[in-house]
């Protein structure tokens, strides 16, 4: 398996719980950890990047518009040194506790509403671009493959990796179909498998035309998903 | 002058405005800098690094409570492993900026109740340092002199900082008179120059004995506060 | 059965979901709800009073500390005004929806620490209690059997309601058993409903003299929980 | 003088102030006060009330989007159902504070977000019209003279107050002239009258035809916006 394989993780806050971590980790490769703006909190950061090193998986920042209460699933229309500064303080916070874990940063993923603006709206992907590069030339920015975010990294040097959805239908364009469609999310595990490996062999069809994809988002939301993902994986081999 | 002289920056937040940073920031040689728990945004935090860094003033985490709408004045019963969680996340947010603007923190100093907790109850001192010791051993924590917030750094190894108030009235035990009482703050700059060349010079008297002071607190909430600051510096030479 | 039986609910927040509350339901007459302090948000506690509203159970608000990363349950050192004021702001944010859904809000039931540090401390429990007032003279103010907080009603004639705790133990001065201690909460659901049968006819003994309960707090977080709700409902007949 | 005068007050929160709401107090006939999502916590609210109370000002509710952070200016792209249940629950809010104080409500106007996006988006406008509607009838709701807001108020059978800008441009349809466009805010005190007087007699001209204006918006935020204020409140005599 050369892919990546990675997941949401550390979306529980204080005394509320979410999503499986424990579940899915012996699945992915890469963790895309919630920095407290959407979702996580210090304690659950810490407990998470823990969990995250000793199963040997890497360690990224999952940052957020800042909204707990829409779980940062609204747009916002914040300008775009407002979103360089709130991505730069979550990567940073997020590295304060790799850092006392003993390991680095090796990615970050916006979340949300943040994923899904940065990948049409070049401004806010540049802005997203900068605030990682300002931290580190070396961090990898994750974005949807084809999308304004991973040329936003390449534009300003920094190591890019698309992504595929392989639970998620696409429109032609390689735009993901709206969650508000039918039929939109899949949840046939050997469906989820085979599009994996399609994904990881053959990239996605964009507008811009046919686009390599370096990593996959596996879920861990539910038992179901988590079937789903240990599927991807063993097809993946 | 071989004593460090700091004050509290960048607790501005959003459309909110507060204290004069470029007024004090000729007169002191550390920053401590509000990290979004009492005061502070990540545009505030990285206008406020970039500022310190131009001027050549040392640049430290300033960690609170969370409480925003009591600006980390009001005691809170957190529990250790919460305190310690939330004042990583603080010091790794205040890092990215410092990164970013390329210098490294140099201390930490608790806000407000965080910091008048942590010099009474060592084992909320504990966490604090075990927070900032597993951020970087190289850190100088910044407590009031002779509390347990600087026997707390001291049994974890880290360097500590002994601080005093010129501007405030101290009881017999080297702790400070409580705010609610009548003369517990000093406002003619002459006096508030005197003590801090005393607290420089001779220390303060505690519970435990005299112990020596390498910080002095200075102020820039008003102009009658930045003047005094300047006297205190003038007569530190 | 002249007892009440009331349940805190609503205590989900966004993408969160907490307690049973459909299933708690049937059990209750009185509905203690979240006000976005330490749980709830706009959402959630428009849902929570209509179905309470069908159902036929009292809604009343369930005001907390500003606290969600802690849910309410940590103390907090605020000022008697402030307590005043956010107590109001909650009561009124509730009053609300209840005033939407055609019905009026009948008793306020501190949360988690308020509710705790209002049962020991006066300055506390009357400022709960003047907010209270303020709002309406006829709201039933809810705490612990024979507590400062019971006090501090009556002493600005508000009505008051002593509760019970079939579900917990209680020292010898009528305080609740800490629940860092052992043996602190039962789950057996017989035993749980003979408690509330002698609080509802014995009341409770406390430092000052046995005191009548006019209310028991039962709990929706599991179906345990609601398995004894019914239980103590049967019980009481 | 016949047209009403509001103005945004009660803007602080926490340490921080904003505003001179003493000093346009007595230039103004209605005070729309913030609800605590983007300004205004409960001891500001219930301070802010009692001085409109004793001014003879009507008190009135300016709810946000939730983003204290930003000061509610930045859009956000909720469903109308959140939209809803958060204008409720701060409208409820405010209407705890002034029920304590002996009064009612009279109004509700959407704050800065939020009134220019429901000027211009029909759900939006209505989600906000049936929060207010569910609170009750008689609330005026306050919007950009001509826009959505007063239409969707009008089809809920709600009473609506169509708003004119005596210090600001307007483009030939009746918007606002965006405030990053030079010329978008006035400060001449004689030009701000003159406006005031002619948006009182003649009203605007929009898109769809010239309406009325029933009430004018004045601002506190410095001395000389407050000298505009009185300057209005002269020429309206």
């Amino acid at each position: 398996m050369l892919i990546d394989l990675n997941c949401d993780m550390g979306e529980s806050f204080g005394a509320y719980r979410l999503g499986d971590d424990a579940g899915i980790l012996p699945y992915i490769t890469s963790a895309n950890i919630a920095c407290g703006f959407h979702a996580g909190d210090g304690l659950v950061m810490d407990a998470t990047v823990r969990m995250c090193v000793q199963a040997g998986v890497r360690v990224g920042a999952h940052p957020s518009f800042p909204d707990l209460q829409g779980f940062g699933r609204r747009e916002m229309s914040l300008a775009p040194d407002e979103v360089e500064a709130f991505v730069l303080y979550q990567v940073g916070a997020l590295a304060g506790f790799a850092r006392a874990a003993g390991v680095e940063l090796t990615h970050v993923k916006p979340h949300g509403a943040l994923y899904n603006q940065a990948a049409r709206e070049r401004p806010l992907a540049e802005a997203v671009a900068r605030a990682v590069a300002r931290f580190s030339r070396r961090l990898i920015l994750v974005g949807l493959a084809g999308s304004a975010l991973v040329e936003a990294a390449a534009a300003v040097g920094l190591p890019a990796a698309g992504e595929g959805f392989p639970d998620r239908a696409y429109n032609p364009d390689g735009t993901l179909r709206s969650r508000r469609l039918p039929g939109a999310v899949l949840h046939d595990p050997a469906e989820i498998a085979a599009n994996a490996v399609r994904l990881a062999t053959e990239g996605v069809v964009t507008a811009g035309g046919r686009v390599t994809v370096q990593t996959l988002c596996l879920h861990g939301d539910n038992p179901a998903a988590v079937a789903a993902a240990k599927a991807v994986r063993v097809a993946l081999g």
